[in-house]
């Protein structure tokens, strides 16, 4: 009975978030691109501000996590200096340019009606999200310049850190006249709250999950409202034959050993094989000298012993650590087959000086992004120019690849007429 | 027993549908633009040649069809010059631009990256519709146009023609070369399959249901997958104190009853007070005399005996008949209010003559389509010159509005380097 009756409770709680982030989301579509760059501009300062407070609410969630990873402790963690990068990155997404109100196309019918397509916000979106608190500035700040009310939903560990961060956003947002519930975060640590932020279509337009995997599936298989994510970065190199040595060297070391925690890590190397000698060879050197475990296919392994043999599981693995896949294959057609049956459609690259090649290769290879001589690392919406990103979407529908302030709006029909009735 | 083998054995099947539409749609992305603009002169042509079996198929499936209304009856009916007409559809969307492989924005990073993006197809595009054969044309021509894979589902009273028509599109494309799986139909009259298909979220990227608002609902709540739809099109004209008398009284009458069954069709009227007498009052006379029936408030009920009290409902209701509701407002804020709160965000028109109304209604109403001085009857693909259109869709992620070929693909980022690796 208890049970019943909290839950009960709670969902009528996180449905009042979703009334008050429509109010909201309404409420600022009357809000002027000066207004909406002011209020970040003060959130910013008030993170500074709120500096103390913001430690001090961490190092009590630091000191209640048991049991993390030391990669989801580094996640956690903040000091002065994450601090001021935070308050630093929601002044640059602040500056940015006003991604509403944008005419993005215009024409003119036979019969003198004038058409605009014009951009316009979404309106709620809900970001769940595990560990980093940083994502809560992040997001909060990417929804707020794009006219979107956002309800956050941060991890159990970060909670008192993601409050904190959450109230200095909305002192901020509040200075500036900009209403204090486009930026709100779920107030309960229950667990429970997931699944019925979930079930909130009526109030929520789309879902961005940033986390693990399981999260990410999770919110895919519950969700009642669209999700832009995506599940896995299973991104791949393809070397062909007309690769030239000295970048393909650089390039795979780098897509490989930069971070190889992030989703647009290099996971697969596909290697013509009339470069096996020639390039899959001194590549190979490299990432082993570099810590890399090597997981090869029969022809991987009889050009170097110390490769393991790869399962077709490994295939379709996203490793997130110095682990690579390899494959060799007969040409082009053989390389976009093996990337596009076992990669993530997240982000590809060839290597290549032979432009036939990389044109059938970025128009057969099915991902997001695909780049030609480039480092898959580059999938990101800071190195995309979008001043930040709240995530890489690998669905089709809305925005694919990294989704910055200009990817979280749509748009509507202005249709001016003279008097036209249809005939 | 014996249901559950059915049901098994039928899953079997739509899943095999759904692993061929996806074959297909790989097989698409490598044909050119100028074979599925032949493709669907061929298939046109098909359509012509094979009119003999498909009025043949129909009168079947009128003949079998009991219980229909004359709306739904007239609908399912064919004829030589509706087959002609359907087959100069298809010969319309062959003849439209390629939407595919345009470049939708290209920059130039500051490190040398080229980045540009690029339409591409979504996929597999499942459609489900009702009564009406010709939508099977329609709708499979605007998804091959895009380089989509289309499955088609029509109405079981239709399934006879739907069939015929299918089966004469798909020798039409592959004559020209097209996979010939690049559109199906499923094989069966049972309603199970829709539900199945909705679940087959593996295979099918979006799904667009056309028909009556308990099919689009079902569809909503049940898709594993996107949806492109509106479920009602509750649209208002607005008459501003400025509004043209001549431009008023046309419009309203074009916009109510030049066809009542269409969603661009206006629901409800909103008037500004100080144009009872001047404005509203003839408009009522001109819908009363054309047949309409009129549900307003207190303050039009003053104005005219003939006017009935309108109930809370009607400010909702999509009456798809000669109806209309009427509400007496206080300027434009109030009309903006009274249209976001009961509407449909699907289209909705201002009638003024001052530029400054026009812009915060235009911008303050919610609503995939704002018209200014025009017949709400214009919200349609093709009138918007899309040349054609698979449905309207009031869901904001991805397109909104008219769905026409452009609005059935995606992009990808292809992005050129020279070496570059990821500081």
């Amino acid at each position: 009975m208890t049970q019943v009756a909290e839950a009960a409770i709670e969902t009528t709680e996180i449905a009042e978030l979703g009334r008050r982030a429509r109010a909201a989301s309404l409420a600022l579509t009357r809000t002027t691109a000066e207004q909406r760059r002011d209020g970040l501009l003060a959130a910013a300062a008030a993170i500074r501000a709120a500096a103390p407070e913001i430690l001090d609410a961490n190092a009590r969630d630091c000191a209640a996590a048991t049991g993390l990873t030391d990669a989801s402790r580094d996640r956690l963690v903040l000091d002065a200096k994450r601090v001021a990068a935070m308050a630093d990155g929601v002044e640059a997404v602040a500056r940015l340019p006003d991604p509403l109100g944008v005419e993005l196309a215009r024409w003119t019918r036979p019969n003198g009606l004038d058409i605009a397509r014009i951009s316009v916000p979404l309106g709620v979106i809900g970001i769940i999200y595990e560990s980093r608190p940083n994502v809560t500035a992040d997001a909060g700040s990417l929804c707020l310049k794009s006219g979107n009310a956002v309800i956050l939903r941060g991890g159990s560990e970060s909670f008192l850190s993601s409050a904190a961060i959450v109230a200095a956003l909305r002192a901020g947002i509040a200075r500036a006249g900009l209403p204090v519930d486009a930026i709100q975060s779920v107030p309960t640590r229950d667990r429970r709250a997931v699944g019925q932020m979930l079930k909130l279509s009526e109030y929520i337009d789309v879902i961005v999950p940033r986390g693990g995997r399981s999260l990410i599936a999770r919110v895919m298989d519950e969700a009642r409202m669209p999700v832009m994510a995506h599940l896995d970065g299973n991104c791949h190199i393809y070397i062909h034959a007309a690769a030239d040595l000295a970048k393909t060297r650089s390039i795979v070391l780098n897509a490989k050993l930069r971070r190889t925690g992030v989703c647009g890590a290099v996971e697969g190397l596909v290697v013509d094989r009339s470069v096996l000698h020639s390039h899959l060879k001194p590549v190979l050197d490299d990432l082993i000298a570099g810590g890399c475990e090597i997981r090869g296919d029969a022809a991987t392994r009889a050009l170097d012993t110390r490769v393991l043999q790869a399962t077709e599981e490994d295939w379709s693995t996203e490793y997130l650590d110095a682990i690579i896949s390899v494959k060799v294959v007969d040409g082009v057609e053989d390389a976009i087959a093996h990337i596009n049956t076992y990669g993530s459609h997240h982000t590809d690259a060839i290597l290549t000086e032979d432009e036939a090649a990389a044109s059938l290769f970025t128009a057969g290879v099915d991902s997001a992004i695909v780049l030609v001589n480039a480092s898959t690392q580059f999938a990101d919406g800071g190195e995309f120019g979008f001043g930040g990103e709240i995530g890489i979407s690998t669905g089709k529908l809305h925005a694919r690849g990294p989704v910055g302030a200009a990817q979280l709006t749509s748009y509507k029909y202005i249709v001016r007429g003279t008097g036209q009735v249809r005939p």
